[in-house]
């Protein structure tokens, strides 16, 4: 006799699936086909096992990784918002509160909440693992616009300073990280990735 | 100046994109579109999170977690090896060796170390974590075969005696996972999901 807690999990990991059927803007490097929620949410968690020894502060790795593999469900409900637009910005806070309740409440209380608070934190933005977690997060589609010969950068056409501000949380959790990032961004910027 | 060790870091994160362009036999549930090995180590990363505490055996989730987020890593270099697949299977474990080789080798020493050693680990299947680890590699693609109306399964008329073979690890793993496997199973084979 399968458990109603079982019963719920199972349902729940059955809806994940449809991260792989959400798709951001970033493309695959090489490809003209966008990746989607959970190949990102994969390739940041990998990213934060490699190089979270660069972290200005003494992390947990383990809750960064956890963060990072849930910190976009909420999108199953509220959609992939692009970073740089505006107008869907405004009401994103609220589309994704009203599905972090849809989703989290699927599972029972105690397990709901634990994975509420993973998301809350990296919302809130306060804890250095959080900040971390941010970090990789704004990465990852940097890297692969630099390899994609500029990517969404050029595609939408995004000034240099509006990446600045978009990959500052970098600045704080890693000082080794962040001049990586400055080189990156300069680079691109000097050879055109980057129109202004 | 961006250290020698850093650059080796991004250039294998870079690497890693590649994953989301290999694909598996499973499709992602509701489409005729085949799973790739990215969205398959998150989607399982993240059940090891949720289903880790019906474990028979004290377990370190996170060492699961880093196991499973890069036990298919491998594939980069050696394909996907589909499990029913005798003939590819004869030479898997080969070309898998030498795929590591090369892939760890990308890393400064300890780092590629490191890393091999929880691939090594996962594939020896001797410790409760690499149990655990299989089992919910297994589960996976075995849970969207039952929601794809059998999916795989039926596409190459699996055996139930295989597909039993294959789920085999969780019964060591979780006696109640094993009891929603039994259920599963056999009910998608008396709703013919399963040809025989």
């Amino acid at each position: 006799m399968v458990s109603q807690r079982l019963k719920k999990d199972l349902e729940f990991i059955v809806e994940l699936d449809k991260m792989k059927s959400i798709f951001r803007r970033t493309s695959v490097i090489g490809e003209d086909r966008q990746e989607d929620d959970a190949q990102h949410s994969w390739h940041i968690s990998v990213m934060a096992m490699i190089l979270s020894e660069y972290a200005n502060e003494n992390i947990d790795t383990c809750k960064v990784i956890k963060m990072l593999l849930t910190h976009d469900l909420v999108e199953l409900y509220a959609g992939d918002t692009f970073c740089y637009d505006i107008v869907g910005n405004m009401d994103k806070r609220d589309r994704e509160v009203k599905a972090a309740d849809k989703l989290y409440g699927m599972l029972e209380e105690d397990k709901g909440k634990e994975l509420r608070a993973l998301w809350d934190e990296f919302e809130e933005q306060k804890t250095p693992e959080s900040k971390f977690a941010a970090s990789m997060d704004r990465l990852q589609p940097m890297l692969s616009n630099y390899n994609n010969n500029g990517g969404t950068w050029k595609k939408y056409n995004v000034a240099k300073e509006d990446i600045y501000k978009r990959i500052s949380p970098v600045k704080e959790a890693s000082n080794e990280l962040w001049e990586f990032v400055e080189y990156m961004l300069e680079d691109a910027y000097n050879r055109g990735l980057i129109n202004h």
